[in-house]
C-alpha cells in the first residue's frame, strides 16, 4: 500500500506546492505517497461558505467550528490513518515520530487557521495533536508539509542510498558531523587532515567524536539523553 | 523600509508556494514584505550546474560546495541583514527569534540540499544556524518558509487586531487556552458555561488557569520557566 496523505484545509491551493517538487515530488510522481486534499469550506452551512465564528467569551480572531471541521474529518476515508491536528499545543514533532509515521498507511492532517478550531472537535474526534517548535504560523499547511516531507523522505526507495540516513542528526539521538567536499582548500581553509587520510576507522572516530562534541555543546538535552542510554550518569550543567 | 527576505536555493520554484496565497501572500501583494529567490546553481563552475561533490572521508550523499555556496552568498545585498542556514544543527527557532528577526531590516536564507553544505562555508561566512525542530527534511526550503511565515504574521499591520497576537501561545511562555465557538452544543457537548456568561474578568482567570494547566501538563520545561519568572520555584517533576 501506498503511504497516503489526506489534508483537510481551507486553503487547498496551497498543496502539492513545495511536496510537487524535488525529492517528495519525484516520490509524488513515481507513486510513492499519494496526496489528496479535502477542502474543510464544502461543509460550510450557509451561503458565504463561512466555517469560522467569533470566539465564546469575547477575543480577538475567529474559531473554526466543530461541526463543519467534524463534517469535514468524516468524510475522508480513514484506513487506520490517524487525524493529526498542527498546532502549537500539540507534542513536538520529533525524527522518531516520522519514524513511526512512515511505518503506517499514511495520515490525515487537519490544518487549523484563524485563532485556532473549537476545543470539542479536538476532543470528539480524538485529534492527535502535534507541534512542529514553539512558533506560531498563519496555519497549519506549512506544518503539515514539514511533516509530510520528513516522513516522505523515509519511505524506501525515496532516498537512494537506505544508509543516507542512518547518519544524520537525531537517528543516533546526536547533531550530525561537520561535512566537508572538495576544494582540498577554500580561502586558506583546508578539509580536515584526517578526512583525507583514506584510515576508515579513524574517520568514523573523528565523525562521532565531532558530533558528540557538537550535541554536547549545543544540545544538552540531547546530551543527556544520548549518556542515560550508553550508561552514563549525565553531567551537571 | 521592507521586511525583505532573500532565499539562496537550488529548488527557486519552490518559491513563493505557500507563501504566495492566503496571510502572507496577501501581505507580500500589499508589500508589507519583499520575497526575491537567488538561485545558487547560477554559480556552478562547470557546464552541468553542479553545485555539489563527494563528502571528504567517503559515506553516502553529497555536500554543496563551499565556494559556490559561498559565491551566491557574496552575489546578494546584505543591507544589514542575519545569514542564516537552516540546519537541525542549529539553535531552536522560537518565537522569541521571530519577533527578533520582525524587528529586523529582514533575512537571508542558505537553504542546503543533499547531505548538507561544507562545514567551512558556515564558519568562513559566520552563518547563523538555525532549526526548526527535532526531524530532518529534504531540504531548507520548506524551513526557511516556516520562519519566514512565522515572522510575516508578526509584521505590522499583517494580522488584523493587533492583540490578536498577545494571547497567543508561547506570547507568555504558555500554551494557549482552549477556544469555542457557535453552536452553544455539538454532540452533546456545551461550551463550558464560564465563557457565555458575560463576565470578563472571570473569563480571563478561566483562561489564564486553562493555559497554565495545559502547560503543566504537556510543557514541563515551559512550565518550569514560567514559574521561574513568577518567582516561584520549579516544581519537581
Amino acid at each position: 500500500m501506498t503511504w497516503s496523505a489526506t489534508v483537510l484545509t481551507i486553503q487547498p491551493d496551497m498543496f502539492p506546492g513545495p511536496l510537487g517538487v524535488s525529492l517528495s515530488g519525484k516520490a509524488l510522481a513515481e507513486s510513492a505517497w499519494s496526496l489528496e486534499t479535502h477542502d474543510i469550506r464544502r461543509h460550510a452551512t450557509n451561503r458565504y461558505g463561512s466555517v469560522d465564528d467569533t470566539p465564546a467569551g469575547g477575543g480577538p480572531g475567529m474559531v473554526m467550528r466543530a461541526d463543519i471541521v467534524a463534517a469535514a474529518i468524516d468524510a475522508v476515508e480513514r484506513r487506520d490513518r490517524p487525524v493529526i491536528l498542527m498546532t502549537p499545543r500539540g507534542r513536538a514533532f520529533t525524527q522518531a515520530r516520522a519514524r513511526e509515521l512512515a511505518a503506517g498507511p499514511g495520515a490525515i492532517f487537519v490544518c487549523g487557521r484563524f485563532e485556532g478550531i473549537d476545543q470539542r472537535v479536538i476532543d470528539g474526534r480524538n485529534l492527535e495533536e502535534i507541534s512542529i517548535g514553539d512558533y506560531v504560523l498563519s496555519g497549519g499547511e506549512l506544518a503539515s508539509m514539514i511533516v509530510i516531507d520528513a516522513v516522505v523522505r523515509l519511505l524506501p526507495g525515496v532516498v537512494g542510498a537506505s544508509d543516507s540516513l542512518s547518519e544524520e542528526s537525531f537517528e543516533q539521538g546526536l547533531l550530525e558531523y561537520p561535512h566537508y567536499t572538495r576544494p582540498q582548500v577554500w580561502e586558506g581553509r583546508e578539509i580536515p587532515e584526517i578526512l583525507t587520510s583514506g584510515h576508515h576507522k579513524k574517520i568514523r572516530d573523528w565523525r562521532l567524536a565531532q558530533s558528540l562534541e557538537l550535541t554536547k555543546l549545543r544540545r544538552p538535552d540531547l546530551w543527556d539523553a544520548w549518556q542515560r542510554r550508553h550508561g552514563v550518569a549525565p553531567t551537571k550543567h
